[in-house]
């Protein structure tokens, strides 16, 4: 039987070989989002990266995405992928700023950075880096998960023409925003996104902060507040990948580089999805609803929203050292970076609109 | 010696199910670009590429990239991939616009979209089947490759008052914007890079375009032709990677997974590169380089490059109806997508310049 020995010798290396037993194992995962899985552009990314790491290991490596509708806890996404019970999360990474206030960076900041920007910070600034700081202490790895570029200010029963018109008003408007919009008297609420529409219909809230014209006219808020306001508080709300560090320790150095790649494409594509799909909305929103009224805030508003802001920003970064650190980070690269927005894009378009005159 | 056939059977079974041959095979590619391989950030995709599908394959998907040091035919990488002595490359697409005028268009045209829009267009818009309905009389296969966002107009040794500055001024401007200056007076030539700065100092040429400050500065164009102005023909010029397409067919479904999630992460990554460097080189060169006069091109000016532009996109649409109808195409999209660049992006920055005053 010494010939058997040696074929099965053989049969050991073809298969070490030709076929690393880490990379081939098949791989079952599961990921909960923060949303309905239907629920377009934001239910977008975690489909894409399902799909390609699926085609990429040729069915191997299987994640099954489960939306809000089945697993009901849209805000315990980080606890789930945290204990293991999901080896991935989409989310947004400002949910969690109860858990740990620096969380808040890795989504957007009023008055903050552009999408191009804040991607050149994650990418070839600090910003991965301090991402992973601060979601070391969760055992998680976090990952950019798309991008909605400016999301439009909200919708508002009444014109708002003076800083006394925002006193007494009640509005949803959840994160860092609705802190600001607090100072400024507010009364601020959050509500369930399914209740939203009645409550502003029933008067109680007179606005509230959505998304942008594509998934905002959905919602149908222009029936009943036609005063939509241009925006300021989230100019670049990014999306957030979480994965299971220890899952993805157990991961093959192929299957690790192929999610790698599908997170980085999925963010990206979401963020031409939105903007497609915002100008689409524009442009019909212009023609089949024409009594909604685009506003900007006047400059009086917006300069005491700067100032609440920068005065919500000083307060938690003189109780926090980290905060302190990375609130520097990202102003140092949005002055240099916003410098060469003003003189590339905006002057651009600056230009175009002159010809158009 | 019945056993040795169950056992060579076994061997067979292994090796073709939990290894299928198609995907674990080695492949061995070779990448032409256009740019000089340590030309960053333009050679930075295909050094992505190759180093993500290694990562992703194991090591066995191998593409060896070879800058124009290698090749010495920068511009003969189209005719490379066609006739199959390389299996991709990487260029841009207008540079073939002496083959195919319709190429041009998946470059960037003169006052055509931004980056943003521009991407909507081809991934939700119908520039991937235009591209690919160009390419395919090439059989090649053609995909985003990296984007520069707006390149800056170029560098004058005197300032641009009227037209008549214009009249008669020597160029260095390739592509469409180079038919366009034509149109206005200026005497338009084409001068290899390496060449660049010593005719600008000599005065061979008056005036150059070349990309935006991470690249210009390096080249010293600063120091004999002061004026720097800002950007109107080249506002998104989207770089280009091109598969031979049997070379392609011939990978496993795997294998032509993997080279898209690669070229389309590379592709969205050399922007935000451009972006970060830019940012960088920007405020260095208003530091360093003080003497440096940026000015954009006065509005008379403008004027007559748009209606120049307009006449040279009309004379190629009334020659070829492919033409044509992706003029068509583009400026229907634009016209959707500007007005929400303007509503979003171009707003929030207004509103934070004049909150600065």
């Amino acid at each position: 039987m010494k010939i058997v020995k040696i074929i099965l010798a053989a049969v050991m290396l073809i298969t070490m070989s030709g076929n690393p037993a880490s990379a081939s194992r098949t791989v079952k995962w599961k990921l909960a989002e923060t949303w309905p899985s239907n629920l377009t552009p934001l239910a977008s990314p975690p489909a894409l990266v399902a799909k390609m790491v699926e085609e990429m290991s040729g069915g191997k490596f299987i994640i099954r995405v489960e939306g809000k509708e089945k697993h009901k806890a849209p805000l315990a996404v980080l606890d789930m992928v945290k204990g293991g019970q999901y080896q991935m999360g989409h989310s947004g990474s400002y949910y969690w700023k109860g858990k740990d206030i620096n969380t808040i960076f890795f989504t957007t900041l009023p008055f903050g950075m552009t999408t191009a920007e804040q991607y050149a910070w994650f990418y070839y600034g600090d910003g991965m880096k301090y991402m992973q700081q601060v979601y070391d202490r969760f055992k998680v790895l976090s990952y950019p998960g798309g991008n909605t570029g400016v999301q439009m200010g909200g919708w508002f029963k009444k014109e708002i023409n003076s800083l006394d018109d925002l006193k007494g008003l009640k509005m949803r408007i959840p994160g860092l925003a609705g802190e600001v919009f607090a100072k400024l008297g507010v009364n601020v609420t959050n509500i369930p996104a399914g209740e939203l529409y009645t409550s502003l219909d029933r008067g109680t809230i007179d606005a509230l902060e959505w998304v942008g014209p594509g998934m905002d006219i959905r919602m149908g808020f222009h029936k009943v507040a036609p005063y939509y306001y241009t925006g300021w508080h989230e100019p670049a709300s990014e999306m957030q990948f979480l994965v299971n560090k220890r899952a993805y320790d157990k991961l093959s150095p192929e299957y690790q580089a192929m999610l790698q790649a599908a997170m980085k494409v999925a963010s990206a594509d979401m963020y031409y999805e939105n903007f497609a799909e915002s100008a689409e909305a524009w442009d019909k929103m212009k023609t089949d609803f024409p009594d909604i009224k685009v506003k900007t805030f006047p400059l009086p508003v917006l300069k005491a929203m700067k100032k609440a802001t920068n005065e919500v920003l000083g307060s938690y970064a003189a109780e926090d050292p980290l905060f302190k650190e990375i609130l520097a980070s990202q102003r140092a690269f949005m002055q240099k970076a916003r410098q060469w927005t003003v003189i590339s894009d905006y002057n651009y378009i600056k230009t175009t609109l002159e010809l158009e005159q």
